[in-house]
């Protein structure tokens, strides 16, 4: 293998890791070791743990949005807003709604911790935000939704909502906490 | 210092760490230590780590609910709800935007590894959203908010809601997570 295929199966393999069980409870070796990466060639990759997990944040942004882009564009805004958290939903139903959010996660675990995860996140949380911003403002625009509210603030809010949700999810192991947040956020929120 | 004493002080002195640090993050000798009890007596008090884990969530149910009590009365249900919230918002103020929800913390941390904890989370949780489902049921009555939302589901997604803008909170270190909550929740969610 190359040296970018290995980087990009020791990314691959600890973005795995990392979901299940956070990052400080996973080891290099252990990623290395699953990945069946020679011990000891990490450092050829990854300037230490904290460069590998910064790393980490952007695999999960970049995986958040393929997983945006692959979504059906048709029927409007608010459809399509549905159809992008449809999407998660049925990937946390395929796992027993166990994982949440990754970038979720790591600003729990990381964000008191470490400042340079602290800004990696921060950025990706607000970039998690745009494509529902960008939805939000052309609902407006075409008078499907109520325009009282600022679509930047309130994509930043559902955002907060959704990893409310996906935390609540992990310890009820039920879709109940999105249903509630799908009906809030579009029936009573957005809605005129 | 009697049994009940130290076990106490143990549940105080693990609380804060575990806050701080996460709940696999603290070791049993740690909390021992910081307390000055002496090393080994731990299992004198608890059978093991889970069992400590599980009556430190109960412990930090126990903090809420002494938090909202203490909350002025007066003013009608609403203006009580945003007394309660603003209550814990001067706490994050106080301590720079660090340290989340403990609740919230442990059901993203512990939500997938342990049954028991997964319960009790999903309880006190549960728990969490009473006082707010009680006030929001109240100023239905009194004609205050709006009648078309169930008063338990709302407290409960405006749990999530708040879980979610704590764990912003962590890597924005600003109240402007705090902001929105506060904006949508009331303004918009929760106004007739």
């Amino acid at each position: 293998m190359s040296k970018e295929d290995v980087r990009r199966r020791l990314m691959e393999i600890g973005a795995e890791l990392v979901h299940l069980q956070g990052f400080n409870h996973t080891g290099i070796q252990e990623i290395l070791r699953t990945a069946g990466v020679p011990k000891g060639s990490f450092y050829f990759y990854f300037d230490n743990k904290e460069d590998f997990g910064l790393q980490l944040v952007d695999h999960y942004g970049g995986q958040f949005r393929a997983a945006v882009a692959e979504v059906d564009a048709g029927g409007g805004p608010i459809e399509e807003l549905r159809r992008i958290f449809q999407v998660f939903i049925d990937y946390f139903q395929r796992h027993g709604y166990t994982r949440g959010c990754p970038v979720g996660n790591l600003a729990q675990e990381m964000g008191d911790l470490s400042p340079p995860f602290r800004k990696r996140l921060r950025e990706t949380i607000r970039e998690m935000a745009e494509p529902i911003r960008y939805r939000i403002a052309r609902a407006q625009e075409t008078g499907r939704i109520r325009k009282d509210i600022d679509p930047g603030e309130t994509a930043l809010f559902i955002v907060s909502a959704w990893h409310g949700a996906l935390l609540r999810m992990k310890v009820e192991k039920s879709p109940e906490p999105y249903r509630l947040f799908e009906k809030f956020v579009f029936d009573h929120l957005l809605s005129k």
